[in-house]
């Protein structure tokens, strides 16, 4: 089994291998999110790229989640922060997402033979479904607007560091720098963090909470996968 | 003065800055061997993207270099080694240049304000260019067919850490990252780089000796800029 680690959405077609589980990241704060609703019992999230898409599917009647540069925006239900899952009314809900990079990544990604969600919420149970898949695994990081970002191959690294072990060998020179990186990071994202892009992009938006609870190491036991008619579930 | 650093060539339209001084770098070889061969006496490398543009100079009485997947090709002077640069009939000729990465990556760059090239061999000198230029910089990151790769991506670190004390801040999440994995090389490049992608892809090659030159610091005391004309020259 190969590791490879894709740093942003624009590069994913350099990297599509139809025999690989692609796992999806964009901790601050979409996959965070995700993973958040769906281990307090929402029934679905639908990631749409599209904030029109979002509003035709909350037209319908299903509760929908859009955000644009860390705000959520104005006539939805819900934005990416994953605090705001944690409330009884999402039970047994489906709800629309759509976000500036996440939900884009997921869009990249969705022919990929199979998409899985990863956050640093739920690090060790996506550990541990590659570990059991035995599949090739490619991260692909969701970054910002295309560029790198450090939060994302931080939990790349930290999955590949827990799954390097099980078989998963890695030549791959970005798996092998997010390794590196997550190594160097001494357990303290939160410090480690303090002088990056999103940090500084996020800071005045007073999501400090937001970013201490997506940078929690294995809270929920879930291992969100994208279903054939576009549903991520458990 | 901002600095910024990009990994691959094909994210390079994200970060394109009118006011950018934007420095390539191509460490195994391409940008190595242009450092060279001008540190050496040759009066101008031209750098072409196409093997059939580098036919075509060649056939008007130029020497030419061409190497794809790391071989020089048949029917042309040089590849890309910088070692077979280290020769007399060089001085004063001009050589056309056209290789997998480091070319592609001077092409995509060619609008830019200006466009120098950088290695380890001329790491110190480009770093004193930038501090007396004073502008913003965009470090280009030739990579491996438009992946991420670590040689060039320590360069950008090593050449970052040289001018941060100058008045030059990042808050680049490539940038910290580059500088970030450089510091842990311990200055032992060769051994760091054992498990790279691109020393696993070269190995077969028994470029050894080449790879160990291009790892040496501060050699050349040149700095290679593109002029009007599509030349490189000091």
């Amino acid at each position: 089994m190969t590791i490879e680690t894709c740093y942003s959405p624009i590069q994913y077609p350099l990297f599509h291998n139809s025999n690989a589980i692609v796992v999806v990241i964009d901790v601050l704060r979409a996959t965070s999110a995700i993973v958040t609703a769906l281990a307090n019992g929402a029934a679905g999230m639908i990631p749409v790229a599209g904030v029109e898409t979002a509003k035709e599917w909350q037209n319908k009647g299903f509760l929908a989640a859009a955000e644009r540069n860390g705000i959520k925006l104005d006539g939805f239900d819900f934005g990416n922060s994953p605090l705001s899952y944690l409330v009884s009314d999402i039970k047994d809900k489906s709800i629309v997402i759509s976000t500036t990079n996440g939900t884009q990544a997921i869009e990249a990604a969705k022919e990929a033979k199979q998409v899985v969600i990863a956050s640093f919420l739920n690090a060790q149970a996506v550990a541990n479904y590659l570990i059991q898949q035995q599949q090739d695994v490619i991260f692909l990081c969701s970054g910002w607007k295309n560029k790198f970002n450090l939060e994302d191959s931080l939990l790349a690294g930290y999955i590949s560091e827990l799954i390097s072990q099980n078989g998963f060998t890695s030549n791959c020179d970005s798996t092998i720098a997010a390794k590196i990186l997550y190594n160097q990071t001494g357990g303290n994202l939160f410090d480690f963090l303090a002088q990056s892009s999103h940090r500084n992009r996020l800071s005045h938006l007073n999501l400090e909470e937001d970013i201490q609870f997506c940078l929690k190491h294995n809270v929920y036991n879930v291992v969100p996968v994208l279903n054939t008619e576009g549903y991520l579930t458990l």
